[in-house]
C-alpha cells in the first residue's frame, strides 16, 4: 500500500486536521513532540467513559470484569505490537520518562556496584541520561558517552571502543530525537550481551515509525509513550524480558501491586507485571493506546516509514537550492528534519524561525529538544526540527519550503502570538 | 440547593447511567473505587484530541501555546479547588499512589534519619503505608500505628499517645476507604506542628465528597486522584506547601524538569512545580480533571456531602430490621457503607454477596479494599462496601436493600459471570 494514495482518506480520520492555526490550515510538523489522534482512538477513550467506566482488577461485577478484559487485551495487543514473548513482559507506566526512571533506579539498586559504568551518548534525550546520573549518585555510578561520528551517529565501532570491564548497562535511543539517526541496536545488543552488559532502549522516537521486534533486537528493556504514536498522554510502556522484570523490584508501592503485607513491612508482591502497576492504572490510556496501535497496524509501519522518507526526500529536493537553509541530518533514516536558517550568513535564532512559521500555520519545534548535550556536537545554540508523520502531505512540505524561503531577520523578528 | 430536586437532570449528565449491567439498569455503588464521568469532562478530553492536540511547555506555535494556557489554567483551578496559596503548590502526578510514593521517597531521603518514625494507622490504604515501609528500609525508618478506637476511628487522644520524640512524619487518610470515618486532620496537624512533625494526607477518599481547604487544615502535603472525583484515570495531584516542595527533590528526572545539565551529572532543576513534572505531562488528564472540578463546584461539595449522608441514612433506616446485614460503620460521616451479610448466623463470603448483587445490576466492592491491616480490627476476612455519590438515587438504595434481603447461601453461591 502506498499511503500517498490514501492520504485524504487518512486525514479524514484526524478531526484536528480541520482546525486552523493563525488563520491558516494547520501544517503540523511537530510529530516528534506529540502526534495527532485518530477518531478510532478518541472513540475508544469515550467508550470507556460512557460505557465501561469501572476500575480494573478490583471489582466484583460485570462492568469491572469488562474493564479487566479490555485492559488485559490492551496488554496483549501491546505485546504483539512489539513482538514480545509474553503479555507479562508489558508493564504500563505513565510514559517513556517514567519507564526509563524506574529502570535506572531499580537496575542501579539491584545490579550495579560502586564505580560501575552506564554507557550512553551525548545525543540522548534528558529522560534517557538524567535518571542514570541521578540514580547512580549514591553508588558513585559513572555515565560515560559513546563518541558520535562526524555526522552525529552512534556506530558499532565507537561502541566497541567505549566498552570496557566496568560497563554494566548501555542506555540509548533507537532513534535520536534531534537528528533522527537510527542506532545499530541489534549489533550493539549482541556485543553488549557477549560482555554481560544489559541494554535499555529509549524507543520514544522509533515506536511510531519503525517496525519494532524486541525479540529480534534482543533488547533487555524497551520504553515508549503512547502520545507519540497517536495515543493518549499519560500512558506508556516498560517492556522487559520476563526473568529480568521478575528479578528487579518496583520503585513505587501501593494498592494492586501487593498480594499482602503486614505491619512490620513484610510485603509479598504480585508477579510481573502487576507488581510494577501500583494504584489505579491509566485505564482509558491503555485502551486508547491499543486503539492507536490497531490504527497504525492497519496502515503498516513499513508503509508509514517509506512514506515519511518520501516526504523528507521531497523536502531535501525542494530545499537544495535554498542556500540559507542548512540541514544537519539529510542522511537520517527518519522523518525528522533538523535545520537552521541563515540570513546573509548569520544564524536566525531558531525560535524566531519557528515563530515565523507559526504565522503561516506551520508547527515546528525549536531549541535543544531536551538533548542539551548535543550542542557540543552541532556547535549551534539550537535548531529547528520539522518531523513528519503519515498524515502529512507533500503540500505540507511545499508550504514549509515556501515559508523558509521567506524567512529573514526582517520577517522572523518581533513576532508575538 | 438540594441535589434530590435536581437528580434526574444530574443523571442526564452521565451517559454511562444509560447502560445496563446483567440486563438490569446500572446501580453503581462502587464510587470509592472510581467515579462515573460527566459529559462536560468527556467533552473536554475530546476537545484536547480534536482541537488542542499539541504538547505543553514545548512548542513554538499557537496550538502549543493554547495547550500551555489550558494546562496552567487547570493548575489554577486545582489550586482554587483545594484553596492552596499558590499555583506552584500544585504538582500534577499520575495519581494518589504516585504522589504518596514520591513524598515517602523524597521525605525519607531528605529529612529522615536512622530510627526516625512515621506514624500511620492500620486503617490506611496500602498506597499510604507501603511507600513509607519501603522507602524507609535503607535508613531503618520505622512505621508505627496510631491505635484506633473501638469503632475503628483515629482520635486526637490516641494520636497524642502515639506521638513521641522520634516521630517526624504523620501519614494518614482524611477519610478511610474501608470505614469512611473522617480523621480529625486539623487537630492532628496543629499538634504535629507543635512537635515539628510534618503531616502527609491521603485525600483520595475525601476530595470528591468534602470541602477541602489545605490552608485551613494547614496540612503540609495532600494527595488525590482525579478518577475518584469524576475525572480521568492517570492524573492526580501532589499538593505541598511551596517552601517544602522547593526544599525537597524530585524522584524522577528527564525532559521538562531540568533547566540544564552537563555530562558529569550537574543538573539545574527548574522551580516547583515543573521540577516534579518530568516528561510529557498527562495533558488531557489535567484538562479533564479541571472540567470535573468545575462540575463538582457547580453542585457544591456541601450539597454533595449532605445528599450522600441522606442516602446513607435512608439505607440504615431501611436495613435496620434486616438482621442478617451487619453494618460496621453506621456512624461514619461519609457515603461509604461497610457491611457483611449472614445467613443463619454464618458469614456469607463478601465476594459471593457482591457477585449476587451484580446479577441484580448492583455494583459494590468486596474484599479488604487495599487496607489489608484492618482485618485485625474488624476480625472478618473482608467486607462488602457500597459507596454512594451525588448521582445515586434513593431508588438505588432501595434496590440494594431489596437485594440484600434476598441474599443467602443459596442465592449467593455458584454465580459466574
Amino acid at each position: 500500500m502506498d499511503i500517498k494514495d490514501k492520504i485524504y482518506e487518512i486525514r479524514e480520520d484526524f478531526p484536528i486536521l480541520k482546525r486552523k492555526m493563525c488563520d491558516h490550515p494547520l501544517v503540523y510538523l511537530d510529530n516528534s513532540a506529540t502526534t495527532l489522534k485518530p477518531k478510532s482512538m478518541i472513540d475508544t477513550v469515550v467508550n470507556y467513559y460512557t460505557y465501561l467506566g469501572a476500575n480494573a482488577h478490583r471489582g466484583d461485577y460485570e462492568m469491572s470484569a469488562q474493564v479487566d478484559f479490555a485492559y488485559e487485551n490492551a496488554r496483549k495487543l501491546t505485546k504483539e505490537f512489539i513482538h514480545a514473548r509474553r503479555d507479562e513482559e508489558i508493564v504500563f507506566t505513565s510514559g517513556t520518562t517514567e519507564s526509563l526512571n524506574i529502570l535506572a533506579m531499580t537496575i542501579t539498586n539491584t545490579w550495579l556496584h560502586e564505580n560501575d559504568v552506564v554507557l550512553s551518548t551525548v545525543a540522548e534525550h534528558a529522560s534517557s541520561v538524567l535518571p542514570w546520573l541521578e540514580a547512580g549518585k549514591s553508588k558513585n555510578i559513572k555515565v560515560e558517552y559513546i563518541p558520535l561520528d562526524e555526522q552525529g551517529r552512534v556506530t558499532v565501532d565507537n561502541f566497541k571502543k567505549a566498552l570496557h570491564d566496568k560497563v554494566k548497562v548501555v542506555a540509548l535511543a533507537q532513534v535520536s530525537n534531534v537528528l533522527g539517526y537510527e542506532a545499530p541496536i541489534k549489533d550493539i545488543v549482541r556485543i553488549a550481551h557477549e560482555h554481560g552488559v544489559k541494554v535499555v532502549v529509549d524507543g520514544a522516537q522509533s515506536i511510531a515509525h519503525l517496525p519494532v521486534d524486541v525479540q529480534d533486537l534482543d533488547v533487555d528493556f524497551f520504553c515508549f509513550s503512547a502520545h507519540k504514536m497517536c495515543g493518549p498522554t499519560g500512558i506508556g510502556v516498560l517492556y522487559g524480558k520476563f526473568d529480568l522484570l521478575e528479578e528487579l523490584t518496583p520503585v513505587f508501592f501501593g494498592g494492586e501491586s501487593n498480594a499482602r503485607f503486614n505491619k512490620c513491612g513484610k510485603v509479598s508482591l504480585k508477579k510481573t507485571p502487576l507488581k510494577y502497576e501500583s494504584g489505579t492504572q491509566p485505564i482509558e490510556g491503555a485502551l486508547g493506546m491499543a486503539a492507536a496501535m490497531k490504527y497504525i497496524n492497519e496502515l503498516g509501519k513499513e508503509n508509514i516509514h517509506r512514506y515519511e522518507l518520501a516526504l523528507k526526500h521531497h523536502f531535501l529536493e525542494k530545499i537544495k537550492d535554498v542556500e540559507k537553509v542548512k540541514v544537519y541530518n539529510a542522511e537520517a533514516e527518519s522523518g525528522i528534519i533538523t535545520f537552521n536558517v541563515y540570513d546573509q550568513g548569520k544564524l536566525i535564532f531558531p525560535q524566531d524561525v519557528a515563530s515565523f512559521l507559526n504565522t503561516r500555520g506551520i508547527a515546528v519545534r525549536s531549541g535543544e529538544h531536551c538533548a542539551k548535550l548535543l550542542g557540543e556536537v552541532l556547535k549551534v545554540p539550537g535548531t529547528c526540527r520539522a518531523s513528519v508523520y503519515f498524515y502529512n502531505t507533500f503540500e505540507d512540505i511545499d508550504k514549509l519550503v515556501e515559508a523558509l524561503k521567506d524567512a529573514s531577520f526582517e520577517t522572523c523578528l518581533d513576532i508575538f502570538f
